[in-house]
Formats: structure tokens, sequence, C-alpha cells
């Protein structure tokens, strides 16, 4: 999402996600500073560098409050993307994240491990003040999804056979999870007692959202992504696009170069393949809404339809 | 610990402990088959590997029984603790732990980094299952400080002029915290609502162990460790050994070869710091014994003495 989604949604959902990102952002400052003055620098520099705070968003909107449980919920979501990130990092040997230097390439991979680690830890510190068995459930499966997707993505590596399925499966464990776990975690801080229902949306989004980052891989360009097309090629990850493409004289292992990378961007944009897979998230983006309870608030559902259709201007 | 002092302490704590034990065994195996068969196979090597089970050990004498939220949280403890192995293997780049090939030499620092962040998220998702706040939070709580622990001592690394105080700081947060968790999850495990009372025995007996954990580095035998000796020296890694020994005029940094290591480790030892080290260490162990509650168990008491010894007898 570009800023003005992220602003009609805000306008659109309620007073309380200003303020509710607003206290998020202090919260997220706080936890990084309280990690001691080394690992407070790595970590701030990594929740610093920001991103679109998707998440929290989602758990202040389907909390539809930002009280102090809905906060800590979305703070406790963000430290976990954030955690991923700094690992992420790791494994892809990026040098950028958002357009600035990643924590590993500044501190090193050690100093990188141990700062996901902390922002994974300080994650279960802060949503467990809230008291609730439910949410850490939500919380702990949605990490664990995490860690299979990414294990998942390395052993599929170079795989050009890979399949759509098992491809949206990945899909599913790496982000889809935790756009979920966000959307419940809002809801169990406002109603703890009540069983979510607005998980399925969660997820949905996330598959969409995932996609189009696929996407936007291959399409670039790159001053709107901050990295070079065809990362993912060059780490060896194989994706929608590249599915759909069916280049079947492709050795990835052969393409080592961003120059090589953009080439196969190039076959891949020209097989109509990006067409394709934006289609089927948008597909995604469809069933989300429609996903959404009924007699839900009329803010609250144009809230979220408006964060639906961000995901996919974003990517537009 | 041998196998001996184990076997005394199994005999003498009650029947609960071996057959707790045993289920906390099966069920580390079951949630390494669950993580599919990649990660499986690397989580599963790490939790072969096996090691003392010391901190499950603890767990169930401070619950003083194996019902399942004992289990589930000395299943926990463990997963945290294996999380944190394969992590600081790969920060030490070491090859081998308890004679085995560690995961990173395997299968590549990437999977030993998802294999860990797969472990460490697991434990929480077993702990959760027990519906206490006050478990994660314990659990959470150490797992911060671990991660903190390991920071600094990457901050440390390579500075000789550390003070005792800063190192047993550092011992505290990376070792001695699991196990003060390890004590307070059993007693919660037992009586969700009492305020735990081992913490304090845990801590001090975490805190021995790391210290002999350092001496056994410098006084090897490698047959013994299943290590060269001096291996923190060639990580930079500053011991209270070292501490204690007082060699001014010692340039870690050009210490790079196993020779050159066990060329340092023999000047430690000529010095009298093993022997002041150890002294240290028995202090801790003293005060871990006087902590424990009165009024508990005979028998309990009895099997937790020789938990203590056992961490001693260990580095005798």
């Amino acid at each position: 999402m570009t800023s003005s989604p992220v602003t009609q949604v805000i306008e659109t959902g309620g007073a309380h996600l200003a303020s509710g990102l607003a206290k998020v952002e202090a919260r997220l400052r706080d936890v990084a500073a309280a990690a001691g003055e080394l690992v407070g620098t790595w970590a701030g520099d990594t929740i610093a560098a920001g991103g679109k705070r998707l998440r929290p968003l989602l758990v202040l909107l389907a909390a539809g409050d930002d009280n102090a449980a809905a906060v800590r919920a979305a703070t406790a979501v963000e430290l976990v993307h954030a955690a991923t990130l700094v690992h992420d990092d790791v494994l892809d040997s990026a040098p950028l994240r958002r357009g600035r230097p990643t924590v590993w390439s500044t501190a090193g991979r050690e100093a990188a491990i141990v700062t996901g680690d902390h922002l994974f830890a300080r994650a279960f510190s802060e949503l467990v003040v809230n008291g609730q068995v439910a949410q850490i459930r939500v919380l702990s499966r949605a990490s664990s999804a995490l860690a299979s997707g990414e294990l998942m993505q390395r052993a599929d590596a170079w795989d050009t056979t890979v399949t759509v399925e098992r491809y949206l499966e990945r899909c599913e464990l790496k982000t889809a999870r935790l756009f979920e776990a966000a959307c419940e975690l809002g809801e169990l801080s406002a109603h703890p007692t009540r069983a979510p229902a607005l998980g399925a949306f969660g997820r949905r989004i996330g598959l969409a959202f995932q996609i189009l980052d696929d996407v936007l891989d291959v399409s670039g360009p790159p001053e709107r992504t901050g990295k070079h097309r065809g990362t993912d090629l060059l780490d060896g990850t194989v994706t929608l696009p590249l599915i759909l493409a069916g280049i079947e004289d492709l050795d990835l292992r052969a393409v080592t170069t961003s120059v090589q990378a953009e080439a196969v961007c190039e076959r891949i944009a020209h097989s109509g393949a990006l067409g394709r897979s934006r289609e089927r998230a948008l597909i995604h983006v469809a069933d989300a809404k429609r996903a959404l309870p009924e007699g839900m608030p009329v803010a609250q559902r144009r809230a979220f339809e408006l964060v639906a259709d961000g995901v996919v201007e974003r990517y537009s």
C-alpha cells in the first residue's frame, strides 16, 4: 500500500486506528530501547525502517479499539514480523531492506541472528501481559508456520518443478498465517471469550499480498521496490510468475548475475505470467472481502475492504 | 553430570522422574517429527544428540509429578534450550556438538537458523497448552534473557578487560535464567496459583553450571568435552578462568590456532585460576542448596542436592 490507501483506511475505520498506530510505534521504540545498547541499535534500526505496519493495522481494525490489549497484540505481531525480516535477510544475504542496510550487512550475521531471536522472544513477553492463553496460542502457531514456510522455501530452492499448490502452501505458511493471526489477535483483544471470525479474511489477504509481492519482484521497477528485479530468482526461490511462465529450459542455478536475472524477468513478463499471477491474487482478495462476517459495522467493513484494495493497489 | 549422578537423582527423587523423562523424550521426538521431513531431520538430530536433559529434570523435580502439564513444561524448556544450541553453533561456527556434527555444518547456516526458529516457536506452542499465562511469562522472560546474554557475549568478544561482574551478568542471562525458569515452570505445573519458590535454586545452579562449563573449556580433556581445549578463546569469549588468570600481555585476536589456544589454556591452568574459578562455582552451589525452601519433602530436597552435587561432579 502507498500511504494514500493507509490514510483512507485510517480515515474510514475510526479514530482509534491513528492513535493505536502511534501507540504501537512508541511501544516498538521502547521495546528496542529496553534491549540494551547494541541490540537496541540494531533492533531499533529494523523497527525504524518501518514499512507499512499492515499487520498492526489489521490488529487494531479487527479490535475496533486502541485499548492496551489491542496495542500490545499489534506490537507483538509486528515484533514477530520484524524478527522474521532480520533472519530472512541473513538467509537471503540481502544487503538492503526498504532501501536501508540490513542488520546482518551492518553488524554481521551473528548480530542479526541474536537480534531476531531477541525480537521474537520480546513478542511473547509483550503479548503475555494481556493474560490471554488464546492469544499466545494464535501467535505461537503462526510463528511455527512462519518457520516452516521459510524452511519449505529453502527445501524447494532451485527446483523449477515446484507446483502451484506447493507454492501456495508455502505462501500460506510464511505469510498468510501471520495476517490471519493479526486479525484474530485483534478480535481476541476486544472480545476475549468470543471465537474469532476474521481469520479467513486475514489469511486470504495474506495470500494475495505474497503473490503480489512475488509479482513485484519480477515486474519491478527497482525505484519502487528498493531492490533489483529478480532477487528471488538469484536466491533460487521459485514463485508463481515463474511457475506460470512455464519456461522449460531454465536452469535456475545458472542465473547468477543481476543482468541474467533481469533477462529471465523479461521472459516471464513476455509470457503473460505476471497478469495471470495478478488475477489469482485478485481472486483471493475477492474471497477475502466475501469472508468478512455479515453484521459487521459499516465503517469497519469499509475499512477492511480498503485494506484489501490497498494490497492490490500497491501492485497495480 | 555423568549418568551416575542422574541415576542417583532419579532413584532418590521419586518414580515420576524416570517416567517423566521418558515422556519428555517421546514428546520431543513427536515435535521434531511434526516439523516436516527436512526440519524434522535437523531438529530430530539436535534433539537426539540429547545431552543431560538437566533442565527437564529440574522441571519434573520441582513439579514433584509427571502429569501432562509438567511434561509439557519440561519439553518446552528443552525446546528453547535446543533452539539456542542450534543458533549458538551457527554463531560459534562450531563443527561438533556433543561429538556429533552440528545442524549448520551438515545442512548449512540457513537451515540452522530456520531450525532454531522452529524449535523456539514450538516451545511456546507446547507450553500454551497448559493454559497458564504465568508459565508463558516465565518462559518468554527467560528467552529474552538468553538472547540478551548471547548478545552481550558478542558485544564483549575479544575484550580481555571484561570484569568478573560483567561476566557473571552474562552467565546469569545466557544460562542461569533458563535454569530458574525450569524450576518455576515445574512448580507452576503442580501448583498454578502458588508463587514459585525454587527459582533461586535454579538460578544459582545455573550460574555454577556455566562457570564450571567455562572451566572445562580450559581444563579439558577433549575426550571428555568432545571439543578442543580453548574453543572459547578462539571465539573471543572471555570467561572467568581467563579473567582470574590476569594475563596482562594477552592479545586474544592473535590466538587463532588450536595450538595457540592450548598454550593459553596452559598459562591459565598454571596461574591457579581454574581452582579459583571452581571455588566460586562451589559457593554458588552451596548458596543454591541453602536457597531450597524449608519444609520441602525430604526425598525432594535430597534429589535437588544431588542435582547440585552432580553439576559439580561432572567438573571435578
